[in-house]
Parts: C-alpha cells; structure tokens; sequence
C-alpha cells in the first residue's frame, strides 16, 4: 500500500523522517513516496495545485497525506476523505478541495476525533508526526475510516482562482512557477481550445504577444517567449532554453490574457 | 530492518545515492529512510539535537547511521553503540552522545576495524560508501556487533549546552532553528516546569517579554511572540504566523533568560 | 530490481514523486533510488559526471533512469543502452556517455519508439512521466529491452574534458564541485601517478602551489589549500577545515596545471 507525503517540512529538518518512522513501526510494509516537501511554508494553494497535479499517477487505494497546516493545534478539523479511487488524509482547510473537486467522486468524510490512533503524549505543534502519521498508518493496514472518528458531509472549500471567460478575451493568471521557470497558468487545455476554436488568438503576458502553441520548449526561437500546454495539463508561458519566471520577473497572480484576434 | 540515514551530504551530488546502493548489493530488504542530509556541513552539535529528537520515533532494532564526520581519514574512531532498542553507527566524535545520554541504556560499544566489511579500495575521504554504508548493511543482514571489531568501553562526549538553573533565573540558549524560523532551546518542558512550579514568569529574548506558554502557534495575536513545547518537548520561541529567526535576527547560542515575577 | 534516479527536476515541484507514482503502479516491487535530482537544468555535463562515479555502486542489473533532457519534446531520441552488468535509460544526448565509455560493455542499444508503453495522453513536456517512467517500470518487470522499440548502433557521444598530458606538465580542468567546496578535477589517479612517477611535482591552481597528495582532509594546516583522490577517484583541491570553491572563487572549466619540478 501506498502512501504519499505532500507536505511544507523541507528537508533540513527531521520531520519528514519521524513522519516516516511513525508509518513504518505501524506498518512495516507501507511504500512511502514524497511527493514534495518544498512547499512554501502555510501555502495552501500551492500544495492543492501540486497535489491535484499529482494524485491520479498512483496507483488506485493510494492514501495521499498532506501537511500543509498553519492552523495546526488550533480549531481546524483534521479529516480523511474516501473518494472512488483513493484516500485523501489532511487538514481540513481547504487544500484537498481542488482534486476532490477534479474526477474523484466523494465517498465519505470522516473528521479524525479517535484518539485512540493518536501517539502519546499527542503535541499542539506536530500533528504530522502524532496524528497524521498513525492514522495513515493504521489505515494502510486496511482499517475501515469509520474507526478513525465521526463522518462529516462536506470538506472545507478553497478559493482557487478559475479563469474568467468573456466574449473576445479569456483572462488568467499564473498559479504556479516550477523549477525550470516554466510560468503555469490556470487555464487548461479544453478551456482553450473551447475558447479559441478555429479563430487566430494572442496571449499577452507584461508587453509580450505569443499568438501560437508550441509543441516543444524548442519549438521557437532560443530565448524567445513561447506558450505550451505543460504537464499539468495547462498552459504555460516559457522561454526556449530559458527561464521565463526571470524573463518576464513574474510571480503567482499575474495576468495572462488570451484575445481572439 | 530499518536504517535510518542523518549526514551533512545534502542532497545535490551523489553521496547519499552512492551510500543506498552500497547498502542494497549487501541486503536488497533493507528499509533505508532519510532523516535528514541538510545538516550544515561538519556541524556535530546540529546533527547530534537532529539524531536526539528523532531516534526514538523509529520501531525497535533500527539501525541509525549518523555520517557528520569533519575528521574523516584521520585518527578519529567509528563506533557501533548497540543500546537497549536501538543501534547508532557513526564517528566517535561526539554526534551520537545526546542519544545514549537519554533513556537508552548503552549495552556495548565496538570499534570498526574488521576491514573484511570494508568496500575496496577503501578511499580516506569517503568512509560514508567505503566503511559505514557496507557495516550498517552487514549489520542489518543480522550480523554481531562483535564481527566489526573491537569492543571499547566509552564514546566520545560531546559539549552540548544544558540550561543554568539559578534561584530566580533560568538560562536557555537557542539551540536549533526550524525551516520556520522556530527558535528551539536547551530547555526541556520538566525543567521548565519544575523551575517555575506556580509562580508567574517572564521570557526573555533580546528585548522581547512573554509571559505565557502557548498551545498553538495561532495562540497569540498576529505577528506576535510566543513561548511553546515544541515537538521536540523543548521550549521554543515563535512568531504567530510568523517567521521568529527573522523577527529577531536570532541565531544558534543566542540567550533566552526565564524569570520569576 | 532497482531502478536508480538522476535529474535535474529538483524537489520543490511534484515531477520526482509523480514519476515514482507511474513506476509503482506498474512494478510495485521496485526499489527506487534516487542518486540526484539537484543537477542544474539542463546540464548535461553535471549529470554525466555524477552518473560516472555512482552506476557502479549499485548492484548488477539496477536500471539507471537519467533524465536531464533539454530537448524534450524535440527530435532527440530516448534510448536503453543494456551493457553487461546494468541498464541505463535516458535521452541520447550524450549524458550516459562517459558510464558507457568506463569500463561497462555495451551489449545492445534500443531506440524508445513503442508507444505502446507509453502514458496515454503522452505530453510533449514531461517525457519523464510518461514515457521514461513506463518504460523503466516495465523494464524491472522483465520485459525483453527489444520489446521498446528498434535497436541502434551508437549512442551520442559527449565533449568530455578529458586532462592533457604534455611532457612538464599535465593540464587538467575543475568538472565539479560538491557541496561542501572540494574541487574535483578531471585527472584521475592512474593518469597523475604514470605522469608524476617518482618525480616532484607542483599543483598550481590560480596563484597557489601545493607540492604534495594528502590523504584525509585534516593532513594539511587549517584553512590551507591540500591536494587529494577523492572518492571518485579524480584528484580534488580542498581546504583544510574550509570551502575550496569559495577560497579560490573557483568553477567549472578552470585550469589546473601539474608541472614537474
């Protein structure tokens, strides 16, 4: 059984590690994958970006656990939600919502209360390692979620920005940037192409025109500006053999426009 | 068998994926998990309060191979510790000593000289791949501790700053910062607790007072200094949503004084 | 079966966990290790390095997956180059060139063209995920190489620096630099033993001379320039106690002269 890590602790620190210690003295045979631990600190938005990007390449009854919790100790419900193919385990605020919310059909919710599950004693600061990791834990050794605390109905939702569709104009922003300074819109591909049609089209980003799609980050002149549909499945802003996030000195938020022309 | 990995080697060349292979060809069961390869490079005291506060999170008969070794090559010993529940395998040089100070009781300690383990040729700079990484392995597969050499009576201490308990002041210092700029000191929460007992106090840093033990980072307005028991089970100081290594411009060896008022 | 990983994806975004998660659906027995993926984007160079001095620790018939791939998408070809005792799969760009060149055997070369075994849609950006992925994961099932596409008969070969023997002196280059500051050049042990024989030898690098080869890290003065093998077996300057790189302001490609005295 699978069990991912999604999480804003770094690598400097131990916390990743005494996450995994905890899984694997609960259950020796749990397979454990990091999906990032590099999360900007408390950003939730960034991490339900990766996670919806990520979730569906593991194989089905994969548990997915995120730490991305700046309200750790306080009031926030911690929940683990059962959707058709997978088991999402989390703080509920929020961060879940965009990939339960993408293809997932929800099966049940269950906010962790039994603290049965919980190492002793249980810390304010470091659910990861006192909640979370048991209870995943547990729930790889194949226990019914039931156990683990009360069912709720709903998960806390998130304002993820979504492209605003006009009549000639199709307004975006960027959500994300990775490694490579690829510049990730939140415009997918079906979006676009339902939006552009057969029609001619440009994408302005700062004072800068792309009035086509690429297929490659080569497919245009080196160091010159060029518009792709990336990995995530949407459309990203690049430079060939460059770094666009330096290019164009852009951050999460800004505008992308598409206009038919 | 577990074997946990806590070195200075960080994560860009090829140190920690050379030391996994090695340990593999000798045993392909064992469960190799990273505490932490983000230790400042030589930096004994860091890896020792890492190794402390992480040890115990770990099932019974893991073995923790610790490579923060400055003196690599020289005259400075390696050292299996085989303690109650657990096995340390590292440098004698002081890395391991918090550990077996805690509550594990110390059963036997050997000297690595049986150069039969060793990989060949055996380089002066990389004892990580050539010695550690093939005695670890060995030992995982089952091996006695007595194989890998000669038994030695002592381990290498290490100076690690313990608070000053005074009538009416208590005097901490910052040992280590979290990638949250979580100020983590020497005090541990029964010293703190046993010094203070009912009476009311006052926690200095710099020129900062609080006066209360939080229970959650959110535990305080916004932006505000807070005192509260880490993960770790010592005092820390943070910053409410905040970031309190760059709130205070603080730095390892930095005092924090408690008071009674 | 290990499948071993070397890229230049970093590990704040989600490529290294999503690629796992597409390997662990198809072969949930693999042992994935990751040697790097902190090489700097797109250097092909780097990464040839790195691969050089870690494939052979490892045991035989580990699969090497590297991926750093600026021209993905483009007309390179991915190739499975199956030598005597490994695999190495990666785009032929000349990045396993130096591994094969090294004193592995070359048995046969397939060129990566049944989609079959591809990842449906496959992108044109993330190679990684759906085509390399798949196919390494497969690969570790036991499927015959010949089943991925068409055998080829050379590889891409790489402008390696490889040092120039004169009759004085012996001209090499810095081709990395690690983490903690050591100088790895390209001159390997074998190659400056035959150079110097019994002779007396200056090392010059910028406008310091060291006369001899340490053996460990400490056999100089504190903070003095020393000469040793490092654990790749090429010759490395380092600093006593100290960061070589930054007492030298040195990089890549620059020139250090061995001269017969």
């Amino acid at each position: 059984m699978i069990i991912t890590l999604l999480t804003d602790f770094g690598l400097r620190d131990n916390f990743v590690g005494v996450v995994k210690g905890v899984i694997l003295g609960i259950n020796p045979q749990a397979r454990i994958v990091d999906i990032s631990h590099g999360i900007t600190p408390g950003d939730i938005l960034q991490a339900a970006f990766l996670l919806e990007s990520s979730y569906r390449y593991f194989p089905y009854g994969t548990i997915h656990l995120i730490i991305v919790d700046p309200g750790v100790g306080s009031g926030r419900k911690a929940i683990i939600v059962k959707t058709k193919n997978y088991y999402f385990v989390g703080p509920d605020n929020g961060v879940l919502a965009p990939s339960l919310e993408a293809e997932e059909k929800v099966i049940k919710i269950i906010s962790i209360t039994n603290q049965r599950f919980y190492l002793k004693p249980t810390s304010s600061t470091f659910h990861g390692r006192d909640i979370f990791a048991p209870v995943v834990a547990y729930l790889s050794c194949g226990r019914n979620i039931s156990e683990f605390g009360v069912s709720q109905k709903d998960y806390r939702h998130l304002e993820f920005p979504r492209p605003v569709i006009g009549k000639k104009t199709l307004l975006g922003r960027i959500i994300y940037i990775d490694r490579f300074g690829n510049l990730v819109t939140n415009i997918p591909q079906d979006v676009f192409r339902r939006f552009v049609g057969k029609a001619s089209f440009h994408i302005h980003l700062k004072n800068k025109i792309i009035s086509q799609i690429s297929k490659s980050y080569l497919d245009a002149d080196k160091n010159k500006p060029l518009a792709i549909f990336g990995s995530s499945g949407n459309l990203e802003i690049s430079i060939s053999c460059g770094n666009a996030k330096n290019y164009f000195a852009a951050r999460r938020g800004v505008k992308v426009w598409v206009r038919l022309v």
